[in-house]
């Protein structure tokens, strides 16, 4: 009889930094297969902000809370090590919500192969959540032109780093908001945005209008924080602000104040937000929108990869220190 | 040589009441008329709070504000006393931006014929700005289904009290916020809301709560002010924000901070901003929407008429006080 460890989430987080005591690992045994079955080796799994709203409580949420005494959610890449599925053969590579746990039980639900000649990392840095979050908020919700300018904050991030690269090969002018020097010199000098504000620097309105004299059509908002008043003040006429996550308000127990909606008349702007559950009917479409994007060389990435299933609990944090580069993974 | 009364503005407002300073009062000479021209006598003049926006500085909004000199802008009703205009003759009713003034001289550019027998203040409180905002607002970017419950701020008022009556007669509950018991039994006892909240009373988070259980899918934003937070934190998955004015804030020179977009995204809500100018081409299609809500009965309003050309300058100070009881309204 054989175990492999998987880690239960015991505690809701109320602000603060994700701790140890929030979570529980746990020792479980390697499960006998029903027919319809098969069981997936997980290699990789994803590390991503929406994580902490599958922590929180909130019922009203997208997507159930993960039940306390449950495996805590993630997506994940692995490779079929026994079957009895019809569809899933041993050795085929699959992406799915496998959780933060080393094996994977599954009748094959929410299980998609992975059938391109990548890395782990590749996938899950640009086909698994990335990727589709990217292509439905900032083509579907955003409905960019090109001549347009889209700021996009967390721009260093899993998404923010696609949704400049898109918007780029589509002729908009990209200007990335990021926490460090070394990610604004990496999405201007590698991924190609033309321009890079670092938001813990001084003068940040004086640096808006300079960067972008003619303004924000388009606003992809990955992070809040105080930065996001004086994007508002600069958006265009018509504009759209495409709202994807609130990273710097998920560890708050009370959340900052945001923009007056005076503007919002205004302007006449549109603040929308989305998240993907709405929309896993159309992965496929979305897939399909980004591939080219892909194949044709446009799309760079690059991925944090961190060591081992425990890594996942303070890897978490990273998100709130900015100190992540790339996308984060956890090897397992 | 006769000579009539106009009222330009002067100094534009930075915060605060409105006051006489910012205007001039002058006497003009009644024009000769050139061929293609004709000449209305306005006795009704609209006073509504897109007004605020139409003497402000800001370049980027919606409509290019009042130039410092000119006569101030408003919408009004009046009667053809002379013309050179083939499809205008003498004892027609207007309405248009006629400004403030007794007289207006006209190529006919934006001037619309009344040919409904109902008295001016019909006319002003429904089927002008008021009735178009309502319809665009309420229908074309709220898309209310029947059964959704929705609230509206200013519910008393010109735009929110067509609202809350047209969603009424399309099946919603209908929950107004006002500023005044007078208003709230108003709306509830004469206009048919289900239920009003007064925004100065207490344990707002509770009335809410105990008035509308099940959350709201459509919010009709008019006013701006503290109660903004409590309703997006009580609204539905997917619903829609509808951001027509904000006059808590026009009077202020450092606008209130709105709502965390945390909800934004975890209810995956759309907060849309919009003002008539961008939809003029579509006044005749929302008048046609209107009129049958009209003509059936289940429309009601209530004017508040001041007397005299020069009582419109304190006249606007109304929307801040909430002392107006009704579509405010200057006879000439």
């Amino acid at each position: 009889m054989s175990y492999f460890k998987a880690i239960n989430l015991v505690k809701r987080p109320s602000g603060g930094p994700i701790t140890n005591d929030l979570f529980e690992v746990v020792s479980k045994e390697i499960p006998k297969l029903s027919q319809g079955e098969f069981l997936v080796k997980q290699n990789h799994l994803s590390l991503d902000p929406a994580m902490f709203g599958w922590m929180s409580p909130d019922t009203n949420s997208y997507i159930p809370p993960v039940a306390l005494g449950d495996v805590m959610r993630s997506s994940g890449i692995g490779e079929v090590v026994e079957s009895k599925h019809p569809d899933f053969k041993v050795g085929d590579r699959v992406t799915g919500l496998m959780g933060w746990q080393e094996y994977y039980l599954t009748d094959g639900q929410g299980m998609n192969k992975v059938e391109a000649p990548l890395p782990d990392e590749a996938i899950l840095s640009i086909f698994a959540l990335p990727g589709i979050t990217a292509t439905q908020g900032l083509f579907n919700i955003g409905k960019p032109k090109a001549g347009e300018t889209i700021i996009i904050t967390g721009a260093a991030g899993s998404v923010g780093s696609l949704v400049g690269q898109l918007a780029k090969a589509d002729g908009l002018t990209v200007i990335g908001v990021v926490g460090t020097d070394e990610k604004a010199d990496w999405i201007v000098n590698e991924l190609g945005f033309d321009a890079a504000i670092n938001y813990k620097s001084d003068n940040l309105a004086a640096q808006l209008e300079e960067i972008a004299p003619q303004g924000f059509d388009l606003y992809f908002e990955n992070t809040g924080g105080p930065i996001q008043n004086l994007i508002i003040d600069r958006m265009n006429a018509h504009g759209r602000v495409i709202v994807c996550g609130m990273i710097a308000d998920y560890s708050k127990a009370e959340p900052s104040p945001g923009p007056n909606w005076i503007n919002v008349v205004k302007r006449r702007l549109t603040i929308q937000g989305f998240t993907m559950p709405d929309h896993f009917a159309e992965v496929p479409a979305l897939l399909a929108k980004l591939t080219p994007y892909v194949t044709s060389g446009k799309i760079k990435y690059r991925a944090h990869v961190l060591e081992g299933l425990e890594s996942s609990i303070d890897g978490l944090n990273l998100f709130f220190t900015g100190e992540n580069k790339g996308k984060l993974i956890v090897k397992l």
